[in-house]
């Protein structure tokens, strides 16, 4: 997707270590027109599907999957950060390892939100090593809804979560994958 | 907004003390077709005004934000949550308290995206006891940007936030307004 390609390279900062910051469009400052844009690609990309439900995970998933969602009319879920002590019997959990924070997270939908009836859509921003989709995935298989595929806002293609999501059989779509971006260049697979 | 009363009505569940559950369509599970249409509200009911940037408070607000700011075409700017652990010069910082939870968080945003020639309007999905929207003027004031007013999805009517808001000189507009959700039963505002 050209006009995201050209912001991340516009605005993206290399923070070393991996690290692409995006905030000035997507994970802190988000631009609704982009995220317009973004929504009617993924429309495009997974109209021969079936889609009743958009999944993603609080914070920064939500813009995209909001735009997405709308598409299909649709809702979307977010699936909540819990601590610990949070832990409700209400709701299918997953557990999510962080390597950016090197500590794990446990991940929340409400059963009432979910079902054997629902076609799911995995939505987020990034896909690095892969962590949060599976969470997610696991949610939608305790659930009984079936998984339609994943649709990423940029893709790490030099980490591992691409291969081994896709490995899992699971469709992803990445509207931007990032080949490298050592020494501060980033360049994207074609 | 009669769309959004008769959701509230139909969807929401009151928790006791004052608590107002609505999952269904925004704090959880999100409509985006309800979203669109509150952002179509909040855009006629702030058309005769410059605004440059949405400003909002992770998580629930972003769904409001985001498609008011698409009305305008403009930005969300997202205050984030941060541990005292997090403190950064780069951002404008407020305390808030929660009197849900009962205890404090600080608010930042980067200075990056707010300045003395933004024109802001506030935008959250609930107003209550008006602790996150005066955390969030105060931002405002110290960024040197101009305060517009504050869009608000829902309104406790019953709490004090509203009144001590309005008494700062901010205009308030609030789609639904709760006049009292006692034993269980929900009446609004005319």
């Amino acid at each position: 997707m050209q006009s995201l390609k050209r912001r991340i390279l516009e605005e993206g900062r290399v923070a070393g270590d991996g690290i692409l910051k995006v905030d000035g469009f997507l994970n802190h400052r988000i631009d609704p027109v982009l995220m317009e844009e973004i929504g009617a690609e993924f429309g495009r990309r997974f109209a021969n599907e079936r889609i009743t439900v958009v999944l993603t995970v609080e914070t920064s998933g939500i813009a995209p999957a909001l735009f997405t969602a709308r598409q299909f009319r649709v809702p979307v879920v977010f699936a909540k950060k819990a601590g610990a002590r949070n832990l409700d019997d209400s709701c299918y959990q997953a557990s999510v390892h962080s390597f950016t924070r090197d500590k794990d997270y446990i991940i929340q939908v409400s059963r009432r939100y979910l079902g054997p009836d629902d076609q799911v859509l995995l939505l987020d921003d990034f896909l690095a090593n892969g962590q949060a989709l599976i969470g997610l995935s696991d949610i939608v298989t305790q659930s009984g809804a079936s998984l339609v595929g994943a649709g990423i806002v940029i893709e790490k293609g030099f980490q591992e979560g691409g291969r081994l999501v896709r490995n899992m059989g699971i469709r992803v779509e990445s509207l931007a994958v990032i080949r490298t971006m050592s020494k501060g260049q980033i360049e994207f697979d074609p």
